[in-house]
């Protein structure tokens, strides 16, 4: 299987999980967003964490669908007016755009419980123990505690620089340092240990993948932002340069395309070196990091 | 124990299992709204299910607590500008009037996910089964089949009402039952569902209570419509008369004062019915229907 066949095979359950019944709107404002065409990394580095440990892919298809579909409900409230107020996403008009805002709200609402049903309605050979456990990944990395901090303090940030807040360099290092974490990584966090957790790994390489997850993050948000300032909206389907101009911390403003490039770079070895020391052998998770090191070129 | 028992005990846990952590802001809007004096009739519904079966309070609490958050979690969201756009709740300024209204949103997009972690985190007596039974309940009340279909319809009818559609009174009647249904009936669903499932009752029973949630729901409603066409702000603690005025379908405006307290008087006759067919002996249940059913004089 190659990364093109895992995203033909998430695509056709993401249709498939999301029937459209009564009342439509609110069905068709979830699927919208969910089956944008996308790179779906969430989804394929679940269904390749649990394939470490032996999983088969219809046992994990369920929760690495309900992860794209938890991320599809981040991208659909980020986007509303009253927070980063964005009109397009991956190339096409945001949900709010769309549909009518309230609608919008309501479908971010709607998935975050219909993604676990997604999970309990569908996964048929995992036991109550190992659904209980995924559910308190999700609920995690979905929660208070996970990209909703992120994005707390992210918005909270940005409204003490637009009011011209003087951070000191590593007060705003540290500020950014926990929004990649928890904005970004906490669905990677999720993926990967959500995998593990199905595959029946052990402790210690459910560590191993967090800390992996961890580090994959913050090279993730790394290239997203070089890619912010170097690329075209053809390229990346939303405005760009548009987090920079609204005030916005990212790691090129705070340290330079050089530093970003080269952080890049090391935090990419330290993922492979993760990998190789657990003796995780994966083509897929290989050809994810070349992909995001290519920003670091 | 009495209602007012009951209220201080959830109050307590509802405080006890929302610590102020970083970002706080979050912490304090989920709070602000979770914590606001209310009649706390879902919670004690669902512990009084429970008990019908010879459930602990303890086991009961994390999921009546859980339903309440779910509850402020719907009231957030539907204050906000873009749905409702309500300036008071329970007499106090709406969430998004306290805090910015992204942080609202972000609120109860947290406390979707927080509640049922409640459920898993603080039920140490429930086996996985009841547990993943209990979390389904959850799931299908907070979401696309639940409140927010009921939220979605009421919306949507209220835009075509105030583009002059014209619907007869049989089809305006079915859209009604729809939303008292889902918007209302499915958190109390939930709550005597999720009651009877901790409990360990047989499915007769199940059946019989979910019955009663159903007229019980659509009853609360309907109280609610002439409350608020008769009672004064400080009476219910919102602007009277709002419902009418946003070409919103209430039970009042449609079948008339007189009616809305006959179906009322029919409704709970029902509710008490189904409680003596079934041997549900509860002075709670018997309060609580007292209660409502002063609308109806």
């Amino acid at each position: 299987m190659q990364i093109k066949d895992y995203i033909e095979i998430v695509d056709l359950k993401l249709d498939e999980y999301i029937p459209i019944t009564y009342p439509e709107d609110i069905f068709k404002s979830m699927r919208y967003t969910v089956l944008l065409p996308g790179k779906r990394l969430r989804p394929i580095m679940c269904i390749e964490s649990a394939k470490l440990f032996g999983a088969k892919l219809e046992d994990t298809l369920p929760t690495a669908c309900a992860i794209e579909m938890l991320h599809a409900q981040t991208l659909i409230h980020d986007d509303l007016p009253c927070m980063d107020n964005d009109d397009f996403r991956r190339g096409k008009p945001s949900n709010h755009k769309v549909f009518p805002e309230a609608i919008s709200v309501l479908a971010g609402d709607a998935l975050l419980t219909f993604a676990p049903q997604v999970i309990l309605n569908n996964s048929k050979n995992l036991d109550y123990e190992k659904l209980i456990k995924v559910l308190n990944e999700y609920f995690y990395a979905a929660g208070a505690y996970g990209v909703i901090a992120g994005q707390v303090v992210d918005i909270e940030n940005e409204r003490k620089q637009n009011k011209g807040s003087e951070l000191s360099q590593n007060q705003k290092a540290e500020i950014l340092n926990y929004l990649h974490l928890h904005k970004t990584g906490d669905l990677f966090r999720l993926s990967l240990r959500a995998g593990a957790i199905i595959g029946g790994a052990d402790e210690k390489s459910i560590e191993a993948l967090t800390a992996f997850a961890e580090k994959f993050g913050i090279a993730f948000q790394i290239a997203d932002d070089i890619l912010d300032e170097e690329a075209t909206f053809g390229e990346i389907g939303k405005t760009p340069g548009k987090d920079k101009e609204a005030g916005k911390l990212t790691y090129t403003t705070l340290f330079g395309i050089k530093k970003a490039k080269e952080d890049l770079s090391e935090l990419i070895k330290e993922c492979r070196k993760i990998l190789s020391d657990n003796n995780f052998n994966s083509e897929i998770f290989e050809e994810i990091l070349i992909k995001i090191s290519k920003q670091a070129a």
